[in-house]
């Protein structure tokens, strides 16, 4: 369809925050992929708030969705960040060539997938363990708690399973997951790498000395280093981390 | 590729609970497909187990996974709940049709996606909001506010979402939650009612009563209905809830 594939991408997030949204604009940026951002556009905000209240008309095609990151291209408008690099990583060149690795799709998905999960969701309820809909300040020892664990444990786990999964023969040559080739599971290993940086910078400093995860910290260098990616990460687009999914407080800065 | 037509599925998962496991034998069951199931067979643990502690050879193709669900055919090893279900949709036939409705899969995976967000992982933080390698036994009193909150907060929330999902147009005719015909979708969100009925068995009932969400308990029982699911919930392969992602505890059995 020759609409779909001239037509814009409509990123609808949040302003303020890089958080989830962040996975899908390095997806565009990378592919240098026109795109438009309701976090910088007049208005976006009421644009993002008439989704979360359900307050989108029927078109008829499209299943509501609860939460952004919402992708809007042409006629289609989907939710959920895997969903959304999936179905961007396929326009836009970040999966394994199809035709030649037909099975591909699900070994990048799987490794995306497991990235969010434990590097991203899990960080996440580090500083909400109670109640998303509470402020950290109302569940502070909870999040104490939780943190120490996650530093402790989980982190490392997490990171192993990635050095472990880079050092496998599927990762291919060069500093990618799978196939020898940037996909969007990369994307998001550096993204939600660069996030754990800002909230724990004790512990994954610690980490990087003790050098077992050397090929985890390598990608993030490379991913970072991708010249579309490095002017992004320079621009004004590029926002900087605050109240979001990675978030500082000192009191969880711990070094495990 | 005849062999990977002909080739049996193979479940890799704990033995003992439905656990996430549950939504993949719930498509394969649905689609009549031959497969086997280490919850089953002798030494399936040991299988499971060389999974999670990483001691697969590296077969060249597949990266490492890192958790059950893991799924097996011909030659593909892959992981994660939403990932394989998305694979066996495909193959089964419990996705909207490609040709016709190239992007229903987008669509489909990320209402799968949103139950599985918040009717499967959110209940299991809530007996386990600070660390899942502790007991439940040691973070109590967290998991009772936390379950608080879900029970009052997020389980409407999610529920009702999906009502509107059921609402709209885009549902089709019929029970289902997209395009008029059964996805993998349904039979996710089916089994997440399932346990949470179990798990929070006052919370559930009393929103069935408000009969604001008449389509989701609909759909769940035209799932159960299905001959192939209501002869599968039957069986001996159909497990108990016990200590997976649904459990139940008194405490946390709270009247909202």
């Amino acid at each position: 369809m020759a609409a779909a594939k001239d037509a814009p991408y409509n990123l609808v997030y949040w302003p303020g925050i890089p958080g989830r949204g962040e996975h899908i604009r390095l997806a565009l940026e990378e592919a240098g992929a026109k795109y438009t951002d309701t976090a910088f556009s007049e208005g976006g905000v009421d644009e993002v708030l008439a989704f979360v209240q359900g307050n989108v008309p029927d078109d008829g095609i499209n299943p509501p969705v609860l939460a952004p990151p919402i992708l809007k291209h042409a006629d289609v408008v989907i939710s959920q960040t895997p969903n959304i690099l999936q179905y961007l990583g396929s326009h836009l060149g970040l999966v394994p060539d199809a035709d030649k690795d037909r099975n591909g799709l699900y070994r990048v998905n799987a490794l995306a997938l497991t990235a969010l999960d434990g590097l991203s969701n899990e960080p996440h309820d580090c500083h909400h363990p109670i109640a998303s809909g509470l402020y950290y300040e109302d569940q502070k020892p909870e999040s104490k708690r939780r943190s120490e664990d996650y530093v402790k444990n989980r982190l490392p786990k997490f990171l192993t399973y990635f050095e472990r999964v880079l050092q496998s023969k599927s990762s291919g040559d060069g500093p990618w997951l799978y196939g020898g080739r940037l996909t969007y599971a990369d994307l998001v290993l550096f993204q939600c790498l660069d996030g754990l940086k800002f909230m724990f910078p004790k512990a994954v400093a610690k980490l990087e000395r003790e050098g077992k995860h050397s090929k985890v910290f390598a990608l993030h260098q490379a991913v970072a280093e991708r010249p579309r990616i490095a002017a992004y990460l320079e621009s004004s687009r590029r926002q900087k981390y605050s109240n979001g999914i990675y978030r500082y407080y000192e009191e969880l800065d711990i070094e495990p």
